[in-house]
């Protein structure tokens, strides 16, 4: 992903893929904006979203190329085939309320020469469509929010179930581990909130995820497919 | 500016104050979005832009507190007083030909047990009543974006002059150096683009700041006074 460096300011990043319009998923765009020009690909209500905010101006439109894309449809970045594909989720929190806007969750599948990668960083129910995605990938990479729903009441930083806010739980029923019990590819969690206690090296629900084969993603990890 | 610690998630700050709506003054708020309680002091335009953009929502309206201040009136802060003065700048790049919006560009005067501190990020223009301002105060912070107005285009990196951008350059006649040459107190330059030498230990810019008695901030600074 790398952009012909230049004689003056330079940033290797030639593409952003947006997986919908959360702060958590856009405020970084707005650390790119010295008129570095790139594609920001995103499905159209998640650019609207941003386009919403005057903020997300200081992307200038001459540099800063809006790429509409939509699910299902496969787009190639820097040499990497990419498709976004929709997933069960909920409109970003400043927009709750609002009612006009669409779920528009995604979930991205990234292939190169016969490898796939799947990345889902919010997902809140688990279907075939999505389950049968994941088996066919090299390795994954999921939502890893809670490790129970009701985690953050119980711990009194929050007012909301995993599920209210878009993200199935890891354990339970029809959590997360159980869902995806019959995966055998490379797994890794992703999108750890802090009141999860599998970031607890030597925690039971460490050691309960990691005996059902996935990992816990790290700072800087690098993945070799 | 300590919040009393609660059982749960934590926060110590207690209160924010803005000196503009430009990206570099705001984006920081949306890291602080997870329904810790905090006030959030700025002028009514300022509070206005922040406004415009849905995102911005994210700062629940009953946990973080927006409090419109004038220019000129104090208010207290966590035991602090605080007030905002209107310096010569621009509006923020994103509404550049909106055409509806006043320049409302503060700088902070921080005021305890007789002691005074004077935090101007960006001015594009000095005049007397600043100058005094400055020149009462037992420490300066100013905008050192700068060193030359026109530095960034013959480097490469920009098509606007400092003062375009709401900068004053710290060198030549009408510049920040000249302007304060009066001053005796502690001098700090903040706010200091990566194309200025006085980034350059030992370079000759860097040189004749400190000459002139000007500090250059450096990352986790503590200025005791």
């Amino acid at each position: 992903m790398l952009w012909p460096q230049s004689d003056g300011r330079h940033s290797p990043i030639s593409a952003a893929v947006l997986t919908g319009a959360e702060v958590d998923q856009t405020a970084g765009l707005l650390t790119l904006r010295e008129r570095q020009p790139f594609d920001l690909f995103a499905t159209a209500p998640t650019l609207a979203l941003l386009g919403a905010n005057p903020m997300f101006g200081v992307l200038a439109r001459d540099v800063v190329r809006r790429q509409a894309v939509e699910f299902g449809e496969s787009f190639t970045v820097a040499g990497v085939e990419v498709e976004l594909f929709r997933v069960s989720g909920k409109v970003p929190l400043y927009r709750e309320g609002a009612g006009d806007l669409a779920d528009d969750t995604a979930g991205v599948e990234v292939r190169r020469d016969g490898v796939r990668l799947v990345f889902i960083p919010g997902i809140a129910a688990m279907n075939d469509d999505i389950r049968e995605r994941l088996a066919r990938a090299d390795a994954v990479m999921i939502d890893g929010t809670l490790f129970t729903d009701d985690e953050m009441i119980r711990a009194g930083t929050g007012e909301k179930t995993g599920r209210r806010m878009g993200h199935m739980p890891l354990d339970g029923e029809d959590g997360t581990l159980e869902a995806l019990a019959g995966l055998s590819n490379r797994r890794v969690l992703i999108h750890i909130n802090n009141t999860n206690p599998i970031l607890v090296d030597g925690s039971p629900e460490r050691v309960r995820v990691e005996q059902a084969g996935w990992e816990v993603a790290e700072d800087g990890q690098e993945i070799v497919l």
